[in-house]
């Protein structure tokens, strides 16, 4: 893809997003098959039902721009995945593996943040408001997602606390 | 690296993120040298200064923790850096081209923003109050840098309302 303006870039990231969100949606439920704690396998659950949507809300954007979704991969969450699939596997302690999960939850969490963020004004530069409105939507979200993932991590803190 | 509890995963981190502080004191110079904004190329270099602080911290981290400093490849930040350093490539239009290097240097501040968030956690869990005091001196340098990236991404978005 030839990137000569902003919607060319605004379109290479949505691809880039796009590839990231399904990558994501195929991680949850390992990483919901992953954890020890009830609360952290739940938000996984919930989050993966989240992403669903999130897949749809682009293919939707897609549409707006007048084009077909597409994934282009990338090398940003595919670094991040691989980094946690790698730790989750070589980490035997439960609650140590679940303090990680999280982590890498949040990073992944803060990735996709800062690409919606950056998605969200360069729409709004380009006069798609409709385009930064859904993409908001989908912002709103993982900010939410994010601090769950900081309120079971201070249960788990709690909850070691008092065993 | 075996992982056995929160000191080892800390520690495991820490030669994380000391090898993503390297590479981005890598990547900078050459960030500054493709900006065409004068105020983005100077955001680079300044920033430069203060990863050069960073990396210090946790030098002075690693010795807190009675540990040599070490470098782990961190295969997030070696996703975002290829991503980035593509595009640039790619991109012949000097604006559009600033427009993605802001993106991509925000997406390296939020990863370092999560990694930093979730190393100062597990440190004040940990109850090591003096890690967790440099840790966060080092994170609010880089939300700083987020949000000065942010008005500069304003900053030429009204420049180029104005042309």
């Amino acid at each position: 893809m030839k990137i000569s303006n902003l919607t060319d870039l605004l379109a290479h990231t949505l691809e880039d997003v796009y590839f990231a969100e399904n990558k994501v949606l195929k991680a949850l439920p390992k990483m919901a098959a992953a954890a020890d704690s009830k609360d952290l396998a739940k938000a996984f659950t919930s989050h993966l039902k989240e992403t669903e949507t999130h897949v749809a809300r682009l293919e939707e954007v897609f549409a707006m721009m007048g084009k077909k979704p597409k994934a282009t991969p990338c090398p940003a969450i595919l670094g991040i995945l691989d980094e946690a699939e790698e730790l989750i596997k070589d980490i035997k302690d439960a609650d140590t593996r679940d303090a990680e999960m999280i982590a890498s939850a949040q990073a992944v969490e803060h990735y996709e943040i800062t690409r919606y963020g950056t998605m969200i004004s360069w729409a709004k530069e380009l006069g798609l408001k409709k385009v930064a409105a859904a993409l908001e939507k989908t912002l709103k979200q993982e900010y939410a997602c994010d601090q769950a993932l900081t309120k079971i991590a201070e249960q788990r803190l709690n909850r070691e606390a008092v065993a």
